[in-house]
């Protein structure tokens, strides 16, 4: 099974190493959940509460958190907590009825938006957003082809399981899916913008001369299960002209990047001047609440308006409002997206000290508080190790401090924290990451 | 447009009789949201609180709901509210890390369900539910063709949709999806369990003569958008023979007469005698907080289990465990399924007895506290008066008592309320609909 980087350093069953109460829940987990669901790390980890940027299990242990992207503003924020609780005491029903909490959040939105994208939809997951996104662009254009890059992740619908290659060979392709090389500057030639738009302009003539539409190019825009790319800022313009010169849509997946995440704006697309005609939001969304959505040009829901309807019991719910306006909130009151850039770049100048020392560490890529670290040998950029990588993403859970690893070779450290994480969590981490990476087996410098 | 029962009512801009405040809602609506969502009621209705089956208006108005069966154990209640809120201010995370609630959760749901059915997974909605369903169902039989009932609605996803001929002609059916007519007992001739299969049996041989193997056949058990069927109970087994004659699966839709709310039973397919392939999971599962799931034999999942893993971000994240534990005490600790027993029973032989001076009022049908109201012309159970109803409906809501309409004639009234709806609820229900059916056009018995 491939793997869309989250899953590198699943549990294997029957590994040993766990402690009593910890096999038992695994075994409760195997005959209640059944065979599809995994666990990170070769030692799960038990949880029991969280609170900021740190999580604990039942003995008190305390794991630095370095890749929850879901509970964006911290865990548990008590902000947050309130603001569901309050709405759910309150009025909790959707949007057949006229209410105000899911307006005023949708224009607060909206209001971080550029103007060209006046429109909000609401879905629970990113999958359901990617999911309506194809519904749409295929009413918009009348197309059917869709373009992704070669790992990508968009969800787990039926539909988009079908263009997220990261989910393996287990999981078959749409036929009109093509997958375009990942904008990774250590294997693309030349001008990185020219070269991934010269892949989606291959992928466009393929789709073509099998007499098919292309309907959407969609990419997260910083490439989280790709590797993580987000250099040079504009890289993705090219693209998005081919695209549309194409007649087909771009949708700028920002389930992962996006609510402040990158540092030097709210979403991952503005990094790269360019304006989507839809952009899927999830995971931080509501800071663990299951509220998504998808944000659209009012001309691309067009045609899908007039001959469809759309209905989510759930989606834009009051509660699943009140609790992500809660989150926007929190965002520009606690200055986090500043923090994200501020923290995020001593984040890589750390990396980058570290790496006079160990020769594990390739380039450090992202952006904000949304790093990817090459592990490599010898210092070569060139010379993946992912079961170095793995060792690390181990070696680190037993230190107390949770990241993962991603790319197609698996050898990326994927490390992404809650917003709020600060120039000492930093130092806590780097501290821990030292110490792992002088246990190497990798030839030094 | 054709309709899924819903939108019989829906609202269309520019006709009058709002208020001022209202209006500006609506404007706020059409600006952010866009074309493709709906309101209830040539008058919809604004809400700001709600409390058991009670729902109210900024004036304080109130409004029996006799309709949402989300908040199916009652609008906010406290039992319910505090488990999400102690949870969500403790951990919140999802199912790569072991974590208890899940699990104790997992096991007390799958206690309700017969034995054969062992495992449960987790979505957010009941489209991903049934969207899962599907994925699992096509690994499991190599089979692509699926079989639904005319006015069927299971779900919003690009494949779901396509299998929800209630959405209307504006939303495409997949290519091998096949209609059969629903087990109505005033339009099938015969034995009713024997006609339903016969429609079924028709569709598997249409699709084998296609070349399609047959995947699923997929129903609501209690058959909400074709018009509320549940009688005779048992008449669904010879279909499930039938597709399981052919290679398929049998997957109960329990989204909507799930957790309860047939009285008799917890699920709808108890009803019926039968043990179903796979059951999915929504609405009324954590009372408005976005839960869903899908349980099944495990034999079903070993195929997909094999070659593919599940995960869904917010799917049995803690908070939603917890939550949806809170609802299965609820339930059981307020008697609500007995409940919904004797008061549906008694809702019934008030409709009977209304029936009796009221010649609009055809046949009743349902279990439960699920309803289903024929409006006719002249006490002809054949005459649907799909404009009588929409009056009806748009009356009751002037009334102060929300209901709405269903089926392929747009002449069901479809009432759902709550389960803790009491007889008083009922006596304040049956008295506001003498009056409105006081007012009626349609000539009297």
């Amino acid at each position: 099974m491939k793997n869309d980087g989250s899953m590198i350093n699943a549990f294997v069953p029957g590994q040993g190493g766990l402690t009593e109460n910890e096999s038992r829940l695994v075994e409760r987990r195997a005959k209640t959940l059944g065979p599809a669901y995994r666990l990170f790390y070769k030692h799960p980890v038990h949880l029991v509460r969280g609170e900021g940027v740190w999580l604990y299990d039942p003995q008190g242990r305390a794991y630095l958190d370095c890749y929850n992207n879901v509970a964006s503003v911290g865990h548990c924020h008590p902000r947050v907590v309130a603001a569901t609780a309050a709405q759910a005491a309150t009025f909790a029903s959707h949007t057949r009825y006229l209410h105000e909490t899911v307006l005023d959040y949708a224009e607060a939105l909206l209001a971080t938006f550029p103007a060209e994208l006046g429109h909000v939809m609401f879905t629970c997951t990113g999958s359901e957003a990617n999911d309506l996104a194809l519904r749409i662009a295929r009413a918009a254009t009348g197309g059917t082809g869709i373009i992704v890059t070669e790992t990508a992740y968009h969800g787990v619908t039926q539909a988009v399981s079908g263009f997220s290659p990261s989910l393996g060979e287990g999981v078959p392709l749409g036929e009109h899916v093509r997958t375009v090389p990942a904008p990774d500057p250590l294997r693309l030639p030349g001008d990185l913008g020219t070269a991934f738009a010269a892949g989606v302009q291959a992928a466009i003539d393929d789709l073509t001369r099998h007499g098919v539409k292309p309907a959407v190019l969609i990419v997260d825009t910083v490439f989280s299960s790709d590797g993580v790319f987000a250099d040079p800022p504009g890289f993705l313009a090219p693209a998005v002209e081919a695209i549309r010169k194409a007649g087909g849509l771009f949708i700028a997946d920002e389930v992962q990047p996006g609510f402040g995440r990158t540092g030097s704006h709210m979403w991952g697309f503005q990094r790269h001047r360019i304006v989507p005609d839809m952009v899927s939001l999830g995971k931080p969304m509501g800071n663990g609440y299951p509220v998504a959505g998808l944000v659209l040009r009012p001309e691309v829901i067009a045609d899908f308006g007039a001959k469809a309807r759309y209905f989510n019991t759930f989606g834009g719910n009051a509660v699943a409002a009140a609790t992500a306006m809660a989150v926007l909130d929190v965002i520009r009151d606690e200055g986090l997206q500043q923090n994200a850039a501020t923290v995020g770049a001593a984040f890589r100048a750390g990396l980058a000290d570290l790496a006079t020392r160990h020769a594990a560490l390739g380039p450090t890529r992202g952006a904000g508080l949304f790093v990817g670290q090459e592990i490599v040998a010898n210092g070569d950029p060139m010379a993946a190790e992912a079961a170095e990588a793995a060792r690390i993403v181990n070696d680190l859970r037993e230190e107390g401090v949770l990241i993962s690893a991603t790319g197609p070779r698996a050898n990326v450290l994927k490390i992404r924290p809650p917003l709020p994480f600060s120039l000492d969590n930093l130092a806590f981490f780097l501290d821990r990451l030292d110490k792992v990476l002088a246990r190497t087996s990798v030839k030094s410098k």
